[in-house]
C-alpha cells in the first residue's frame, strides 16, 4: 500500500482551483500581519449577515456570531494584554463575565444558554471592543513581538479563533436550518453537478507498530506526547459515504431496526425522532438539504453530512463495516498533512463535495469531520497546559480531518476534534473501516 | 362610604399633568384615524431600541418586540383583510405559520418559545409588513368603514395591540432587567422624591348585592354578561403596598416561614430561590431595583411591583389581611372606570408611583395590576366568541385594573387581566382586603 | 321544584339494601368504641392485600398502603398521646421523620416519592405499631376521654383516618391497575345488571340568596365559616354522565377537538396522550373497565368516574352544559346530608352505580366525587386551624359529594374534596349544570 | 519485576481462609449439579430478606430482588426451555412482558423504572416460577444435556444468573442504604480490626507488546478476539486506595476545587451534590459508612468503595496519578485469574477489605471493581453474538476485577464490567496508575 496515495488530490478540478478567493494565511507573514488576516477572516464570515443574524443562539450549543466576535477578543485581552500590556486598560469590567467560557475560580461565568439574550452589548459595540483590542496588539507586538511567551500565546490565539470561525459557520447554519424561510447565507456558493460516484474501495494496512501525535511546531496539548501503538491490520474506505449511500439505509428502515444502533444510540434515535441527517427535508417526495445557500435538492455521490456518531456507528454496521479508530485515521494520514486542494475553508464551498476520481484514499481532510470509535481521552504521558484541564471528557467521541469550514492551517494529521456522540451540527461525515 | 371618593386623584400633581406628552387616542376620531394612532404607538414604544433588542426572547413567556410587530400586524391581516379585501394578497405566504398564536386547527404554529430564534424576517422586513397591512387597512376602510362586523372587529384588533403594548414592555423589561450591563430603556422617566407613604388605611363596604360585568360598548367577552353577586362586609386598603412595607415583610424572614404560604407558593419560593421581588438586587447592602431608566435605588414609598400571587398572598397573610376577589375590587371601582390622571402609559413613568395624599380609596386604576384570590373563570351565562375557547384556564387568577404600562383607553373597572400564580414579570402590585 | 327530591334514594335497591355487610360507625356508641371502629375498618380494608401490595407506591400521590396504615397512627401519637399522655414513649424515634406529611419546621419530612422504597419498617412492625397507639389511646380516654381538646383531636383524628381509608382504596386501584396482571382486590363486589340509564333530565333552581358551609357539630375548618351567597338561576342534571354518554363523546372524537379543552386541559390531552377514562382499556374491539374485581366490559348505564377536571369540562361544553359551582351543588344538595342508601362505603360496592330511576336529583352523595369548577380558596372570613395553613392550593378545584370509597359517616353537604384539574385517580365524576 | 508477585495473596489470612462457608461451585460436577448450585446460591442469598424487601427499587438502575429472581429465570424458559423444550408449557403468558429486559423486536418490555411497582406476582409466585423452571431444567438437561448448543446456553445462562446475584446484593445496599433505619442485612458478617495500611507502593511494568482477551472456554463476547496491544511503559499501584487515602482528598477540598476534575464529573458534583462518597455519612464528626452489616465507623485501611469514575478519575488527578488502562489492569493480571482466597463473594465478607501485606500487586481479583479510563467498547474484530447487539454503549467505562459480591468462578483476567462514570452504587473502587 502507498501512503503517498492518500491524500486528496482534486487536481483535476481546475474549477474549484480557480475560484479561491480567500488566500490560505501564508507562514512566511510577520505575526502582527498573520493575526490581523486571522482576525479579518473572522469578520468576513459575518460580513453577509443582519445585525438580526449575530444575537441568535438557537440552542445552548450554539452560540450567536456575536458572540464569538467577542469571545475570541476577550482571549487576546485576557492572556496576552492584561498579562503584558503595560498599563492596559480593559475595555469593559463587565465583558469579562459575559465573554469568558473558561472556569476560573473567579466569578461565574455568564450562563451558556442565555447568551442569545445578551442584545447589548450591540454588535456596532462587539467591533468596536475588536477594534479596541486589535489596536493595542498591535502596539504590544511592535514592542514585545519576539517574547517567547507571547508568541505562544498568540499562535494559540489565533488557532482559538479559527476554531470559532469554524463555529461561526455551523452555529450559523443551525439557525437558519431551523427557520422556516430557509435564509441564504451566500447564494454564490458553488454547487456541484450531480452525477454518479465511484464505487466504494478499501485501502488495506498490514499490522504493526506506527507512531500517532503531532509533529508539527503549533498544536493543541491533547496532541502530545506522540508515541508508538501496535495496530492490527485494517482497511479504510477510499471516500466518505454518500448520500446516495445513506439513502440505501435510510430505505432499508435503517432508522427503525434496532439491531444496528448501540443501546445508548437507539434511545436518542427515539428521544429525538430521527429519521434523516439533520438537514435533510422530504419535499414533494424529494428529498431536500438546507445548505448555507439555502434549501438544495440533494447530491447523490456528494458525502452525507451532518450526521451524528450513532448514525454514523449505525450505518457503519448496517453496511456490514465499522468506524476507524483515530489511530487508523491517523495512520493512513501519514505524517504530512494537507493538500492545497482540499475542500477545506479557502476551498469556498462551505459544503462537502463529491469526492474525486482515482485510486487511493481521497478526502481525508476537509469535506467533513470523520466520526471515529475513539473515546476522547488524553493520550499516555500527556500533561495539561496549566488552566486547560477539564477539556477531556468522559463521553465525546474523536473526529478527525477537517472539514469545509475548517481553516486550511488550522488542520493536521494530528488534529483531534471531539464531540458527544448525539452531536449533528457539524459538518460530520462517515468513513467506513474494516477488520482485515 | 363614599364611592366617589374611589378613584386616584393625582389633582395636585402638576408635574405630571404638564407632561403628557402622548395624548390618549381621542374617542371622536375617525375608526381610520384611530387605527393609525394606535399602530404608531406600538412603533414608538419601540424607537428607543436598538436593532438587537427587537429579536430577544429571554423567557418563553416574554416575545421578542419584532413578534409583536409583527403578531398584532397578522391579526388585522387574517381577520379583515383576507376575510373582506376583495383581491387581497398575503404579504408572505410564510407569515401565517410564523406569527399566529391561535390553536386553528390548520396547521401548527411555529413553537412560542422559538421565537426568539428567528433573525428572519428582520426588522425592517417587519416594518415593511406593518406599513403593508396598514395601506391595505386605510383602502379598506375607506370603502367598508361602515361594515358593522368589520367595525367589531377593527375594535378588537386594536384592543388586541393595545395589550400587546404593554407585552412589549413587560418583554423587554425582562430582557433588559436579566441583562448584567443593566441597560436603559429611556433615561428621560420622571422618577419621584423618596417620602414616607401615608399610613395604610382601609374603606369599608357594607354586605349586599352588587353588579359585575361589562357596562360599556367595548368589552372583552370575559366580562359578560353582567350579572349580581352577593357581597359580605369587607375593608378594602385605600392604596397599594409600598416598596418598604414589603421590605418590612422580607426582614421579618417573610420568604423563610411557611406559615405564610400556600402550599404551591411555598414550592414555588424553593425551587426559584426567591428572596425579593424580580427586579430588586442587595448592592453593598442597600437595595435597588431594575427600572425600565436602569438600575435605580429602591423608592420606599413608591408601591411594590413585580411580585408573583404567591408573593402577595403570602405577604397579605403575614400581614394579617388577605387579597380582595375580584368582585370587591370592581365593588370599589364602581361602574365608570378611569379618572384622567392616573399613571398609566400615557403618564409616562412608565412605573408605579407613590399614592397620591388624602382619603379614599386610589390607585385602583394604572400604577400596577392589582392580584386578586380570585381564579379565572366565565362569568355566569359566559357565551365565548367563536374561535376564543380556550382561553379560561384553570389555574390563573384575575388582576385588576390597570399598570403603568397600560394603554388608557384600553383599561376599565369591568377589565379582567389574568396569569399564573407564580408570574412576575408584569407590574403587579399587592393591594390588600379585610373582613369586616 | 321539591328539594325534597333531590337525595339519591336507592329505596328499591333491595339487593343493595340487604347486603350491607359493614354496618355505619353509629353516633351514639363510646368515644372509644368509634375510635376502635374506624381503625378496624382501616385495616380490613387492607385485610384481601398480599404484604407485597402494602408498600408500592405507584406514582408520587399514591402512597403505600402500609403508609397510611403507619402515618394514621402517627397522627393519634403525635397530636393526643405526646401532647396529652402522661409519659407516653415513643414507638419508634424515626416514625415522626418516616410518617409525618406537615410540614412543622421541625427537620423534614421523608421524601413523599420515596414512599415506596420504605420496605422497612415491614407490615408487621407497622401493625405492632397501630396495637401500641390504640392500647395507649383506650388507657388515655379511659382517663381523660371528656377533655374538650383530646375530644376536639380526636374527631379530627378519626375522620382523617377515614380520609385515608379512600385513599388506600383509590390509591391500591392505581397500583393494580397498572399491573399487566390485572389483580383483584375483592372478587365478591357486587356487579349490577347492565341496561338503558334514565334519559337525562335537569332539575332548575330560581335565583336568590342560599347559604352555604357546614351546619353540623363537626366540620373541616374550609367548610367555614357558613355564609349567604347569591346564585343565579340555574339547572343542574338529576343524575351523573354514564359511561355510554361519554363515550358518545369519545366517538365524537372529543379528544381529538381543541374546541371542547381549556388550554391547559388541551396541553395535558397531548402530554399525557389521554384517549379515554383512566382505566378504561380497549379489548379486542370492546371497552372495558379495570375495576377493583378486576377488567370487566363497560357498563354502558354506570356513571363514567376516574376522569380528571378538565375532561369533565370538556363532556360539559361539547355537551352544551357546563361544570356546576360547588355552591350550586350545595343548594341542591340543601342542608342535611346524606341518606341512608346511598353508594357510599358501607354499600360496599366500590364503584359507581347506574342511577335509580324515579324523578329529582340523584347521586348527589356516594358513587363519585363530582368535579365543580369552582376553585379551592378560603371562605370569606375564614380562620385557619394552627398548623394547618397551607392547605389551600392555588390551583386545584372543589369536588362535592362523596364516592364509593367514602364511609357514611365522613361525608356532609358542606364537605369540599379538592383535587389538581389533571387528577384522575380518585372515583371522580361529572354533573352538568346550566344556566337558565 | 516479578509478574507472578501480581497476584493478591491473602495467605496469611487464616481468618479468612477459614470461615469459607459457601464453598465455590466446582467445575468437575455435572452440569444439572452446577445449574442446581448457582440457582440455590441466587436464593440463598435471599433467605435474609423481609418479603416487602424483595420488591423495592430505589433507582431505575437498581431492580428489585424479585424481579432478579423471575428475569433469571426467565433467561432458562426462554432461550433454552422454549426453544428445546418439546412441549414446553409456559409458566405465565404475561411473564414475557414482566421479565424481559431485552430488544426484542416483539412487543415493549414492561417499563424498566417502574418494576417496583409490580407487587404481583408475589414472592411466593415467583419462586414457584423458579420451581417450575428448575424441574422442567433438570428433565430437559436429563435428556439433551449433550446438546452443543444447549450447554452453551446453559453456561451463559448461568454466568448471567451470577451477574444478578451480584446485582441482587448491590441494589439491596442502594435500598437499604438510603432506608433512615438503616436496616440490616446479615449482621455476622466479620468486620476487621482498623490499622494502618502499607505505604503505597507502585510495580513498574516495561514498554512492549502483550496480549489482551480471553483465553478460557467461557467467556463473554466482549472479551473476544485475543488481540495484541502495545503498551507503553507504566506502573500499577500494588494495592487499592484506601479509605484513609481519600479522606485526604476530602480535606484537602478535593470536591471543590474544579482543577482535579473531568468537566462533566465536575458538572456532576454540582448537580448530585457529592461531598463523599455514596455511602459515607458524617455522624457527631466522625465518618461512618452504611455496610451490608448497617451503619459502621469507616475503617482507615480498607479501600474506599462506592465511588463513580469522575471521584476515580479526580482522586488520581489529585494525587498526580492517573487511573489504568484496561489493557495495564490485565496486563498485571496476567494470564492466570485468580487466587483462591481473594475477597470474593464466597469470601463471604460482602465488603472490600485491607490489602494483606507483602510486596507485589494485591487485591487485582476482588474486593472492588476498578475504574479504568478505557471507555467500553468493542474490541478489534468483535463479532457479537445474535441479539446481544446494543450492548457496547458509547459512553461507559470499563471496570476490572470482581469484587467481593462477585461469584468466584464468574470472574476472569479478561473479565470487562462497564458502568456509567456517574454510577456509584456497585462495590466500585480506585487502583492508581502513572506514566514512566
Amino acid at each position: 500500500m502507498q501512503l503517498t496515495e492518500k491524500q486528496p488530490t482534486h487536481k483535476e478540478d481546475h474549477t474549484l482551483a480557480t475560484r479561491l478567493t480567500t488566500e490560505p494565511v501564508a507562514q512566511n507573514i510577520s505575526a502582527t500581519e498573520r493575526y490581523l488576516k486571522i482576525r479579518s477572516q473572522t469578520e468576513a464570515l459575518c460580513a453577509p449577515l443582519a445585525v438580526e443574524d449575530m444575537g441568535v443562539q438557537p440552542m445552548e450549543g450554539a452560540s450567536p456570531p456575536k458572540w464569538h466576535l467577542a469571545h475570541t477578543s476577550w482571549f487576546f485581552e485576557t492572556f496576552i494584554l492584561k498579562a503584558f500590556g503595560a498599563d492596559y486598560q480593559t475595555f469593559h469590567p463587565m465583558f469579562e463575565h459575559l465573554f469568558n467560557s473558561y472556569y476560573n475560580g473567579v466569578g461565574t461565568p455568564y450562563p451558556r444558554a442565555a447568551r442569545g439574550n445578551l442584545s447589548r452589548p450591540t454588535v456596532a459595540e462587539v467591533q468596536a471592543y475588536r477594534r479596541h483590542v486589535d489596536a493595542r496588539m498591535g502596539d504590544l507586538l511592535e514592542v514585545q513581538g519576539d517574547n517567547a511567551e507571547i508568541r505562544k500565546r498568540l499562535d494559540l490565539g489565533m488557532n482559538h479563533e479559527q476554531q470559532h470561525q469554524e463555529l461561526i459557520l455551523t452555529d450559523l447554519k443551525y439557525n437558519f436550518g431551523h427557520n422556516p424561510l430557509h435564509p441564504v447565507y451566500r447564494s454564490d456558493l458553488y454547487r456541484p453537478a450531480a452525477g454518479h460516484a465511484q464505487e466504494l474501495t478499501f485501502s488495506s494496512y498490514a499490522a504493526g507498530m506506527t507512531s500517532v501525535g503531532a509533529t508539527e511546531d503549533f498544536c493543541f496539548d491533547n496532541e502530545l506526547p506522540r508515541h508508538p501503538v501496535y495496530l492490527g491490520a485494517f482497511q479504510l474506505a477510499d471516500r466518505l459515504i454518500t448520500n446516495a449511500e445513506y439513502l440505501a439505509f435510510i430505505d432499508d428502515r435503517g432508522y427503525h431496526n434496532v439491531s444496528h444502533w448501540l443501546s445508548d444510540g437507539w434511545t436518542c434515535v427515539g428521544q429525538q425522532g430521527w429519521q434523516a441527517p439533520l438537514y435533510w427535508k422530504l419535499l414533494d417526495g424529494s428529498w431536500c438539504e438546507y445548505t448555507l445557500s439555502g434549501l438544495k435538492p440533494l447530491v447523490a455521490n456528494a458525502p452525507v453530512t451532518h450526521v451524528s456518531g450513532f448514525e454514523a456507528d449505525a450505518f457503519a454496521r448496517w453496511a456490514g463495516a465499522r468506524l476507524p479508530t483515530e489511530h487508523e485515521w491517523e495512520r493512513a494520514a501519514g505524517e504530512h498533512s494537507v493538500s492545497v486542494f482540499a475542500n477545506l475553508l479557502e476551498a469556498d464551498y462551505l459544503h462537502p463535495q463529491p469526492a474525486p476520481t482515482g485510486a487511493g484514499v481521497k478526502q481525508l481532510f476537509g469535506d467533513g469531520w470523520e466520526w471515529t470509535s475513539s473515546s476522547y481521552g488524553p493520550y499516555p504521558g500527556y500533561r495539561a497546559l496549566a488552566g486547560t484541564l477539564g477539556k477531556f471528557m468522559a463521553s465525546q467521541l474523536v473526529l478527525r480531518g477537517g472539514s469545509c469550514a475548517t481553516p486550511r492551517d488550522h488542520i493536521r494529521h494530528s488534529y483531534r476534534n471531539f464531540f458527544y456522540p448525539p452531536d449533528r451540527w457539524q459538518f460530520s461525515c462517515i468513513r467506513l473501516a474494516r477488520d482485515l
